[in-house]
C-alpha cells in the first residue's frame, strides 16, 4: 500500500466524525459521515444472515439503484432487534444526513455496529450527524479519514486502512485511479456477504461486526463496480473468520467519485480495476483476522490443488473454523493431525493419502504419513505474529485462501464478559 | 437409568482391562476386552470424516457381516496417520484377540483413541491382550464393568454409563432385555457417525475421539440392529458437539447376545428397542458434552417448530457450535443476540419476526423484539450445571436436540498445551 494513501486521497470525497455519546464508555468517535460531492455510482455487499440489522435492510433499498451521496455509520448500538421503530430510526438518520448535505434520503447508506436491543439514541444521533455534517468538520485530509475509520471501531484494537492505485491504458494523471478503504471488525466475524438481497424481513441482532467503507475517485458504471466489489469480497471479506459467527449488520460499500478522470471501459480496464480493489479489500480483510479478540497471531490456510474453488474454499474454511486447530496454533503446537482431520470433515472430496502440508513452509505430512521434522524448531517458527498453513490436497488444480486468528483465554474473556 | 445395571448386566458378556503402558502419564487401564460368549449380531457406526483412523477401516470391514464376538479398544495411541503398518497393527490386534478368545479375527472389532502419527507399541498391546483374556482376568461384575469404561477415557475426567430395561409384549422374565453402554468423549467431539461407509481409503489422524460400546442381551437380527443403531445416533451422538472438530476414530458398537431371552420380533417390539436404545445413547451423549473439555455447564439447544427436522437439527448445531453463544454461556450472559442470530446464519429458512427464544425456560426475545426480563435474575439462572435454550422458529412443526458445553479459558488451556 502507497504509505501516503488514505480513504479520502481518491478525489471527491469528504469525511468527518464526531462522539454524539452513543458510546458511553469512551470519547472516542462514535458517528461517521461520509460525502461524495455529487450523486455516485455506488455498490454494496450485505450480510447473507436470515436475520439482518434494520439500517442493512434501509441500506440494501438505498443501495439498489446503483448510486449514492453519502454514508452515514454509528458505533455503540447496532439497531438491531428493534424491529419497525429501529427501521424508521435508519431513514431518519438518512433524513438528517440529506437534509444537512442536500440531498435526496434515499442516496444515503446508513450503518451500524454495536449492541443490540436497544433503540438508537436518536436526538445524540441526529446532533452528531449535523455536527458531522457541518462544512467546517467534513474534510479530506488524512486526519479526517483517520477519524472516520477510528469512528466505526468497536472491540477492535487498531485502525484498518488500504490503499491502492490502478493504472490504466492511455498514460497520464487522467489514467491513474485511487482505490481506498477502512473497515472495523474483530468479533463475530465470518462475514458472508452478497450482492444479491433477498426479500428478508428487516430484523438485526447483533453487536459486533464487520463494516467496511472504499471509495475510488474512478470513473465506473454502477454494474461494473457491483461486480467488481463481489468478486472482491469473496475471495476476501468472505475468507476471513474470526469466530464463524455471521454477523446480522456485516456491511462493504464503495462510492466511485469518478474525480480522477480515469475511466474503467476495457475489459482489460476491468480487469484491472477488479484487481486492485481485491487487494484493497484483502488488506483489509488481513488486518480483521490479525485483530481478531484475543487473536495473537494472524493464522493464512492455503489450500492448494484441490478439485474446483468451492472444494478448496471448503477445507480452507473447515480449518480456519476449527478450535482445536486455532487453539494449537495459539501454543505454537506443530499439531498436523487437527488440520488434516479438519479437511477430513469439510464435507468434500478429500484424500489424504495425496495431501501434503506445511507449516511455516516447513512439510510435516505427506501422502497420509507423518514427515520427520525437529519439532522444537518448528514451535519456535509457529511461535510468530504470521502464520501460514498450506496444505496441498493433490487432486486438483484450484486454490483457494482463509485467514483467521488463533484462539485464546483471552477471546472467551472478552466474549465472556462482555455485558454482565 | 436403573442405578444397578451396568455394561455387562445384559447377560452373555464379559469383560476385562488391563494397564498395559500405552497410555505412560497415568496408570490407569489402558487396554479393554468386552467378549460375547458366542457369534452374535452386531453393528456399528464409523466417523464419515475422509480422513479415517486404520482400525476405523478394518472395524468396517469387520462388522459388515453383522456378527462379532469381541472388541478390542486401546487408549493411549489412535493408530492414526500410520499407513499399512498401521492398518495391519489393527489386524494383529484383532488375531490376538482371535487368538486367546477362540473365534476368527474377523469376529473382533478394534477401536482406538489417543495420540496421533505413532505406531502402535504392539508388544506392549499384545501383552495387554493377551492378560485381558485371561479367564480370570474376564468377568461380568460392575467393577469389570467400570474398569473397562476407564480403560477408554482420555482428556475426560469421568465415566461414562448408562443402561436401561426394556420390555416386550408377554409379560415374565423372558420379556425384559437389558441394553446397557459406556462411553469416552470430552475434546474433538462433533460425531457425525453413519452406518454407510463409503470406499475411503485407511487413514487416521487424531487424538481425542467418541467411542461408545453397547450391549444388549435381546434377541435381535443384525438389520434391526443396524437400522437401531443408526436412527439412535443420529439423534443422539450425532447431536453433540463440544468443539465442532468431528474425529477420525469416532465409532459406536453395539452387540447383542441373545442371552437374555427377549426376542425383538413384532413391529412394535422394534419401536420399542429403538426407543430403549436411543434412551441409552442420549443419556452417554448427555455426559459427552457435561464433560467437555474445560466445560462449567451442559447446554441442551431445543429447536422447535421448524419446516422440518433437517432445518431444526441445522439451526440447533449452528446455535450449539457458535464461540460466542458458549461464551455467552460460559459467562452466565444472558445473550440472546447471538442465538438468535446464529439461527439466522445455519442456512436454512428463518424467520425472527415469528421466533420466540427462551432461556432456563425465561422468554427473552418474542417475534422480532426483545421481551423485558430481568438480567440479573437470569444470569443467576444461567449459573447452572444444566442450562437449556430453546429456539421456537414458529414457522412448522419439527424439533431437534443439541447438546453442547460453555467455552471456557480452560478448553483453550487444555487443547494449547496438548503437546508442547
Amino acid at each position: 500500500m502507497p504509505p501516503d494513501l488514505h480513504l479520502l486521497s481518491p478525489k471527491g470525497f469528504r469525511a468527518a466524525a464526531v462522539h454524539a455519546g452513543i458510546r458511553t464508555a469512551s470519547r472516542a468517535p462514535d458517528v461517521g459521515l461520509l460525502v461524495c460531492d455529487a450523486l455516485v455510482p455506488a455498490a454494496a455487499v450485505f450480510t447473507t444472515s436470515k436475520v439482518i440489522a434494520a439500517p442493512v435492510k434501509v441500506a440494501r433499498e438505498h443501495v439498489a439503484h446503483g448510486r449514492l451521496r453519502a454514508v452515514v455509520v454509528n458505533a455503540g448500538n447496532a439497531n438491531a432487534c428493534t424491529g419497525l421503530h429501529g427501521e424508521l430510526d435508519a431513514r431518519h438518520a438518512c433524513a438528517t444526513v440529506a437534509d444537512t448535505v442536500g440531498c435526496d434520503p434515499r442516496h444515503v447508506l446508513p450503518c451500524s455496529t454495536g449492541i443490540i436491543g436497544h433503540l438508537l439514541p436518536m436526538q445524540k444521533l441526529e446532533r452528531g450527524i449535523r455536527a458531522a455534517a457541518a462544512a467546517r468538520a467534513l474534510g479530506s485530509t488524512p486526519r479526517h479519514a483517520a477519524r472516520f475509520a477510528d469512528a466505526i471501531l468497536t472491540t477492535d484494537t487498531v485502525r484498518k486502512t488500504a490503499a491502492a492505485q490502478v493504472k490504466f491504458g492511455g498514460g497520464g494523471a487522467r489514467s491513474v485511479a485511487r482505490i481506498a478503504g477502512v473497515c472495523k471488525g474483530s468479533g463475530m466475524i465470518a462475514p458472508r456477504m452478497s450482492v444479491n438481497s433477498d426479500a428478508l424481513e428487516a430484523l438485526g441482532i447483533r453487536h459486533a461486526t464487520m463494516l467496511a467503507f472504499l471509495t475510488t475517485d474512478a470513473k465506473v458504471s454502477p454494474t461494473v463496480l457491483r461486480d467488481a466489489l463481489a468478486r472482491a469480497t469473496e475471495a476476501t471479506f468472505n475468507a476471513v473468520t474470526v469466530d464463524q459467527h455471521t454477523s446480522t449488520n456485516d456491511t462493504a460499500v464503495i462510492l466511485a467519485s469518478g474525480a480522477g478522470g480515469a475511466r474503467v471501459s476495457s475489459q482489460s480496464d476491468v480487469r484491472n480495476f477488479t484487481a486492485a480493489l481485491t487487494d484493497v479489500c484483502r488488506a483489509l480483510a488481513y488486518q480483521i483476522a490479525a485483530d481478531g479478540e484475543g487473536a495473537t497471531k494472524v493464522v493464512t490456510v492455503i489450500v492448494s490443488h484441490a478439485p474446483d474453488e468451492p472444494a478448496a474454499r471448503a477445507i480452507a474454511r473447515s480449518i480456519a473454523d476449527s478450535p482445536l486447530v486455532k487453539c494449537a496454533m495459539h501454543g505454537n503446537d506443530p499439531n498436523w493431525g487437527r488440520i488434516v482431520s479438519a479437511a477430513g470433515y469439510a464435507g468434500v472430496a478429500f484424500d489424504p493419502e495425496r495431501a501434503t502440508l506445511a507449516l511455516q513452509g516447513r512439510i510435516v505430512f505427506r501422502h497420509g504419513q507423518p514427515v520427520t521434522y525437529d519439532e522444537r524448531q518448528l514451535s519456535k517458527l509457529l511461535a510468530a505474529r504470521e502464520v501460514s498453513v498450506h496444505l496441498s490436497c493433490g487432486n486438483g488444480k484450484s486454490t483457494a485462501t482463509c485467514w483467521t486468528c488463533d484462539l485464546s483465554a483471552d477471546y472467551v474473556r472478552i466474549n465472556a464478559d462482555y455485558r454482565t
